[in-house]
C-alpha cells in the first residue's frame, strides 16, 4: 500500500514541474504583495496562467475566479492567502482534485503555538485528499523545463538538468544570483519550507525517476525521516548523484538551524552514517556543493580512478599531486609505451612521469600531444590539465583541444586555467561542453574525486540486513520487567535479552538468595565471577561489590557478603540479587563496545569501538543507523582506528570477527523490533579467537512503547 | 660575525626592491629574446635602466654599456646571458660593487651535472664579494614601490602592501593575471628559482623589517635551512604574519616536487612542526592562500575571538555558525545589554541571539543597527555580515554600511554578500574599504580564523630553550663506541649516553662476563632484569633473551643461560654482553615513546608518543624540530590524543609531567649538540608518579660526525 500510494504521489509530483495550467491562490496586483510578485514571475510559463480571488475578475490581465473549483483544471496552486484561509484552500483543492498545492504562506509551524496546529491540519487534509502539499513557510517551487516560475524570488534559473532543493529559501535566492553570473543552469528549484508534508525524500524520488535529471542538490537543516531517506536515497543514488548539504552540523550550528526552522535535528553521528549508508554524496560548504554538482551534471564517470595530470608549469602541477594525494584518488603509474611516446613527443627536459610537465615553452600541439598520450593510458581513469598563461599558449585552443581529447576518450577531464581575464573565453568553450575549470588544483580534483565516489556508489550493493530465527516474545517479556522498576533502566539482571537475540553470553545468572547463587554456580564448570545487582550502584568494582574466582564451596557465603557490602555502602540501596557467571578469561581477548541510541530522525544509532582508553580517550568509534547488513556490520569492525588490534597486531590472536560482526547484526535487530529500547551498551563484548561474548549490558527503556 | 652580516645583507636586499639604476645583462632587442622582454618589461620603471652588452651601443633606446664595470652605480644587475658566461657576470658585479644580482638564466642545479657545479661557482662568488645574487632560473623581481617590472612574465603586479616570493615562476605568472583581474596587489615579487643563494629567510626577513609590507606570502617546494627560518619567522611574524604554501606536501607531491626542481624537501612532519613553531600560517591550497593574505592585508586585529553573526537568511546564518564552530573560533554570547539593544530595534520574529536574523525583510538601516549594537558587544571580537539579496535590500548601501561599522568599532568585519552581478559594485566598496567579500561562508570565516591565529601568534612568547649542564665528554666517548662496531647502531650498552645528559635510566649496567653481572646487580636493591646484549638479536623476548626478576644469588647462571640462549638462536650473532638492570615496576606508569630523526632541512626532528598502540596502530604521535623549549616539550605531552592518560584518566595515577617534559628538553639538546646521532629511540620511557626514566635505546651513530 504505502509503496503504491509513493509512487503514483511521485508521478504527480513530476506533473508539478511540467503543469499544463497554474493557479495563484490569492493573486493581487497590489504592489509589494507576495500574490502580485509570483503572478508576475510567472509570465514566462509556458503553460497557462490564472488567478484566484473572489473579489477580482482578473488580475494583471490574468482570469481570475472566485475559488479552485470554478477554476479549469489545475496542475499546481501556489496558495499566498493569511495563514487562517489556507486550510479552506487545501480543502477547495482536494475537492477540486488539484494535485499540487504551493503553500508560501509563514506563520505556521516556524511560529510555534496555534501555527503549529494549524500545519497539522494542512497535512492532515493534503492525506484525506491525497494532495502533494509542498511548504508551507516556502518560497514557492520553479522549472526551467515549463518556464514555471512560481517563486516570489527575485530571479528566474536557467535551464539545465540538475534539480535543487533547499530548506532555505533566502539560499535559494542567492544561489540563483550567483548561477545566472556563472552560467550554471537548473532543471527545478524547489523551496521546501517547513517539509510539513512534501519532504527530501519524496522530491529526490521524483527526480531519481526523471530521466531529464542529472543530479540532485539538497541543502538540508534536516531529514524528516531518516530510514525513508536511506532507502529512497539508495535507489536513486544508483543512477542518479545526490549531494546534500546539511546544515547545523556542529553544536553551535545545529542550535542556529533549530531557532530557525524550529525543527529539532538529530545528532551529526547519525547523519554522518545514515548519509554515508544512503549513498549521498555530502558537501562540506557551498563551494564544494556546486563544484561537485557542476563535475556531476557533465562528465562522464571514470573507469579506473588512476589521475593523469599535465602541466606546463612544474609548481602548479605539484599542488595538484599533493591534491591527489589528499584525495581518495591516486596518480596514475604509466605504461612503458605511454612513457616511449611521451618521450618522443616532448622535449628533452620534459617530465614525462605523472604529472607530466610540458615545460613552460610548450604550445598548444604539444599539450595536446601530451594529453593525448596522457589519456590513452589504460591506467589513466581521468585528467586534470594546469596551464599557467605564457606567451606560447593560446588559452582558447588549448580549451578547443582539450574538449575534444574528452570527447575522443570518453575519460572525465577538469582544468586548472590560471589566471583571470584571459581565462573568461575558454572558460565557456570548456564549460558549454561540461568540463569545470578552477584557478585552485585542489578544487579540480576535489571535483574528480566526488565523480569517482558517485562511480563507485552506483557500483554499490546495499543487499538486506539479514533476519535471525530470534525469541521475540521472551525479550518482549525481559524489556516489560522494567516496568515493575521505579527508573526505566535494566542491568545484567536483563542479560537474558541478548540469548533471547542469539548474542552469546556467558553461563549463569542472577540469584535473588544464596541458595539460588549455589544452584547457578553448579552449572557453570569451575569457579565463578559474583556482582552485586543493583540499579543504585553503578561502579561495583568501587565499593567490593565484585567477586572473581569465587570457588564453588564458597559461592553462598559471597552472596551474603556481597549484599552485606552494597547494604554498608548505600543502606536504601535497591538490591536486585547476585550475578553468578562463568569465569570467562578476559586476558586473551579484545574488549569491545557496542552501543545503540536513539536518533529522533533517524532512529537506533548503532555504535562500535573497543573498549576502555579508545572510545572513551581516543574517540575511536564508528557508526551505523540499525538495521544493518552483513556488510555493514562489517564495515564497522574495520572502520575503527583500532581495527588491527582485531586482526591480531602486536603479537594478538586474532578475533573472530565473523561472531563479532553478527553480534552487531543481531543486536541491530533486536533494537530495530523495539523502539522501546532508547539507549543500550554492551561493554564489555568480548571478542576472541573463537567467539564474541556479551559480559555486561545497561539499557534505558520506554515502558509507553512496549 | 653571521648577525651583522644578514643585517647588512638586509639592508641591501631592501635596495633590491626601489633601486636608483637597474641594469639588464644581456639585453636585446631580438624578438622573443627574454633579454628582450625584461627590458620591455622594464619600460615603467621610476628610476634609470642601463643594457649590457659588449656588441651594442644602445638597445631599445636605452643606452648600452659593455660590462657592469662600465656602466654607472647599478643597484641591480639582471642577468640572461648563457650559462657559461653568468660567473664572470657575477664576478664582473662584485668588482664592480653592484650589490644585487638576478640571475634569470636557467640550466644550473635543476639540470643536474655541470650545471650544479656551475651553480656552487655562482654561490662561491657571490660569498666572496657579498653579492645578494637571487635565482638562477628565476623569472625575476618586480617592485611596485618603483614600478619595476624586471622579470620575463606577461603582466606587473597592482599596487599593493602585499609581498610574494615563489618557488614557481609559472605559479607568479598565473596569480598575476589573476590578481590584477581580481584588484589585488603586492608589493614586491620575486621569483626564488633555484635559491642558491638568496633564500625565504632572507626575503622574509628583509620584508619584515620593511614598513611598507604588511603580509609576507610565500609559496615554497623545500626551506634551505629549517633552523634559519625558523628563528627568523618568530621574529618576522611577531609583527607581519608570514602566511606559506608549502607544496610537495603529500608522498606523491614531494615525488613530483623533487623532480620539478631537483630539491630533495624532508618530511612533511618536519615541515609541519617547523612551521608551527616558526609562527607561519600555513594555507593548505591557492585559495586559502589569497583568502588569508586578503584578511591579514586589510582587517584591524581582534582583541577578543568571539565572533557575531548578523544575516537576512536563517539557512546560510546557519552554514555561518557552522564555519564558526569547525574553526578555533567561537559564537559570542551576548550580554543582557545587546540583547535587550537588539529586541528594542527588531521586529518580534527576529532572532536575537547569535547569529542575529534580522529576518528576510531587513532594510539596510535594520542591519545597519544590529550590526553596530553587535560589535559593541565586549564578547563580540569580530564579526560575518551575511546578506541574501531581496527585493528590500541594496547591496550598495549595506557596503557603505558595514565599512562604516568597521571604522567606528575597530573590530574586523568580513562579509559574505551572496549572488553574482548584483554583488560586484558593493565588492569594491568593501574591498577598497579592507573588507573581503564571499559567496561561502566558510571562506569568509576561515579567513578570519587566521587573522586570529595571527594576533595569536604576535603574543607568543617562544623563549630559548633551557641549556642543562650536561657531560657532553662522557657522551662522546660513548657515542665513538660505534666506531668499534661493524654496523653503526648503539643500543641498551649506551645507555650512560642519556645518564650524560641527565635523563634518568634504572640502576645497573651492561656486563662482559657473570662475574661483572654478579657485581652489577649487587648495586641494585633485590631482584634484577637481564637482557642479551647483541646488535643482530633484535626481538629479544622472543628468544627467550629476556629475563624478568632474577633473584640475586642467580644472577651468574642466568648470565650463562641468556648468552647459551643466544648462540643456540643465532650461533654467529655478535655478542656484547648481557644488561643487569633494577627491576622496575612497569605496571603503575605510563609506558611512552620519545624518538628522534634527522630532517634534511630542519634538522633534529622529536617525536613523542605513548607506548604500544597508542603510536604504532593508533598513529598518536607529535613532532617538534629540536632544541625545545620547556612550553614546547609540555606541549608535546599535550598535543597526543592520549594525553588524558598522563594526567591520570580512568583511574591512574597522574604522572609527573614536568619530569617527563625534562626529558624531552635534555634529549633535544643531545641531539643538537651531536649532529651524528642520526636516529635515536628511547622506548620506552617509564614516566610514573613522580619520575620518568628511561628503559631502553637505540639509536644509529654517523661516525664521520663524531
Amino acid at each position: 500500500m504505502q509503496e503504491t500510494s509513493q509512487r503514483s504521489q511521485s508521478d504527480e509530483l513530476r506533473r508539478l514541474f511540467d503543469p499544463a495550467r497554474v493557479a495563484v491562490v490569492g493573486a493581487t496586483d497590489r504592489e509589494g504583495a507576495v500574490g502580485r510578485a509570483i503572478l508576475t514571475n510567472l509570465d514566462g510559463f509556458d503553460g497557462e496562467v490564472v488567478a484566484v480571488n473572489p473579489k477580482r475578475e482578473s488580475v494583471l490581465g490574468y482570469a481570475c475566479y472566485p475559488d479552485l473549483a470554478s477554476a479549469p483544471d489545475v496542475d499546481v496552486a501556489v496558495v499566498v492567502v493569511p495563514p487562517d484561509a489556507v486550510a479552506d484552500v487545501v480543502r477547495d483543492a482536494g475537492e477540486a482534485g488539484v494535485p499540487n498545492v504551493v503553500v508560501v504562506t509563514a506563520g505556521f509551524g516556524e511560529a510555534g503555538g496555534e501555527g503549529a496546529q494549524q500545519e497539522q491540519e494542512l497535512v492532515d487534509l493534503a492525506a484525506e485528499y491525497g494532495v502533494n502539499l509542498v511548504g508551507p513557510n516556502c518560497l514557492g517551487v520553479m522549472s526551467t523545463r515549463s518556464g514555471m516560475n512560481a517563486t516570489f524570488g527575485p530571479s528566474m534559473a536557467l535551464p539545465g538538468s540538475v534539480a535543487f532543493m533547499s530548506q532555505s529559501g533566502a539560499f535559494i535566492t542567492a544561489v540563483l544570483d550567483w548561477a545566472n553570473d556563472a552560467d550554471f543552469g537548473f532543471s527545478d528549484v524547489v523551496s521546501l519550507g517547513n517539509k510539513a508534508a512534501m519532504d527530501e525524500t519524496d522530491f529526490m524520488r521524483a527526480w531519481g525517476e526523471d530521466e531529464e535529471t542529472n543530479v540532485v542538490l539538497a541543502y538540508l537543516e534536516s531529514v524528516v525521516d531518516g530510514r525513508a531517506f536511506i532507502d529512497t536515497a539508495r535507489e536513486v543514488t544508483s543512477e542518479t548523484p545526490v549531494v546534500a548539504v546539511k546544515s547545523g552540523r556542529t553544536e553551535a550550528g545545529a542550535q542556529a538551524a533549530s531557532s530557525h526552522t524550529g525543527a529539532i535535528a538529530g545528532s551529526e553521528k547519525a547523519y554522518e552514517a545514515g548519509f554515508e549508508q544512503a549513498g549521498v554524496l555530502r558537501a562540506e560548504n557551498v563551494q564544494e556543493f556546486f563544484d561537485f554538482a557542476k563535475a556531476l551534471d557533465g562528465l562522464p564517470k571514470p573507469e579506473t580512478e588512476g589521475v593523469g595530470v599535465v602541466t606546463n608549469a612544474g609548481g602548479p602541477g605539484v599542488m595538484t599531486t599533493d591534491a591527489v594525494g589528499d584525495s581518495s584518488l591516486s596518480m596514475a603509474s604509466f605504461g612503458d609505451d605511454t612513457r616511449d611516446r611521451l618521450l618522443d613527443a616532448l622535449p628533452g627536459n620534459a617530465n614525462v612521469h605523472n604529472p607530466v610537465d610540458v615545460i613552460g615553452d610548450a604550445d598548444v600541439d604539444r599539450f595536446e600531444t601530451a594529453l593525448d598520450v596522457t589519456l590513452a593510458d589504460g591506467g589513466v581513469g581521468m585528467a586534470v590539465v594546469v596551464a599557467a598563461p605564457t606567451a606560447m599558449l593560446d588559452y582558447e585552443a588549448l580549451a578547443d583541444a582539450v574538449v575534444a581529447a574528452q570527447a575522443e576518450h570518453g575519460k572525465p577531464v577538469v582544468t586548472c586555467f590560471m589566471g583571470g581575464e584571459r581565462v573568461r573565453a575558454p572558460e565557456r568553450v570548456l564549460n558549454e561542453a561540461g568540463i569545470p575549470n578552477y584557478f585552485d588544483p585542489a578544487r579540480a580534483v576535489d571535483s574528480l574525486d566526488a565523480l569517482a565516489e558517485h562511480a563507485r556508489l552506483t557500483d554499490r550493493e546495499y543487499g538486506t540486513p539479514r533476519e535471525f530465527d530470534v525469541d521475540r516474545e521472551r525479550a518482549r517479556e525481559i524489556l516489560r520487567g522494567v516496568t515493575e522498576r521505579e527508573s526505566n533502566q535494566l542491568g545484567v539482571e536483563a542479560m537474558d535479552l541478548l540469548d533471547a537475540y542469539g548474542i552469546p553470553t556467558p553461563q549463569g545468572g542472577v540469584a535473588e538468595s544464596p541458595g539460588e547463587a549455589e544452584e547457578l554456580a553448579a552449572d557453570v564448570d569451575g569457579d565463578v565471577v559474583m556482582k552485586i545487582v543493583s540499579p543504585d550502584i553503578l561502579h561495583k568494582s568501587d565499593i567490593g561489590g565484585v567477586k572473581v574466582g569465587v570457588p564453588q564451596a564458597e559461592v553462598g557465603d559471597a552472596y551474603e557478603n556481597l549484599v552485606t557490602r552494597a547494604r554498608t555502602y548505600q543502606s536504601d540501596a535497591r538490591i536486585l540479587g547476585v550475578q553468578v557467571q562463568e569465569l570467562v578469561d578476559t586476558e586473551h581477548g579484545v574488549e569491545t563496545i557496542l552501543g545503540v541510541n536513539r536518533d529522533p530522525q533517524f532512529g537506533p544509532l548503532l555504535m562500535f569501538g573497543l573498549g576502555g582508553i579508545f572510545v572513551e580517550i581516543m574517540e575511536d568509534t564508528t557508526f551505523r543507523v540499525a538495521p544493518v547488513t552483513e556488510r555493514e556490520a562489517d564495515e564497522m569492525l574495520a572502520d575503527v582506528q583500532s581495527a588491527p588490534l582485531l586482526r591480531g597486531a602486536r603479537g594478538r590472536t586474532p578475533v573472530d570477527r565473523d561472531a563479532l560482526s553478527e553480534c552487531v547484526e543481531r543486536l541491530g535487530q533486536l533494537v530495530t523490533d523495539f523502539p522501546a529500547i532508547l539507549e543500550l551498551d554492551v561493554n564489555p563484548l568480548l571478542a576472541r579467537g573463537d567467539e564474541a561474548l556479551a559480559l555486561d549490558l545497561r539499557l534505558t527503556v520506554d515502558p509507553d512503547q512496549l
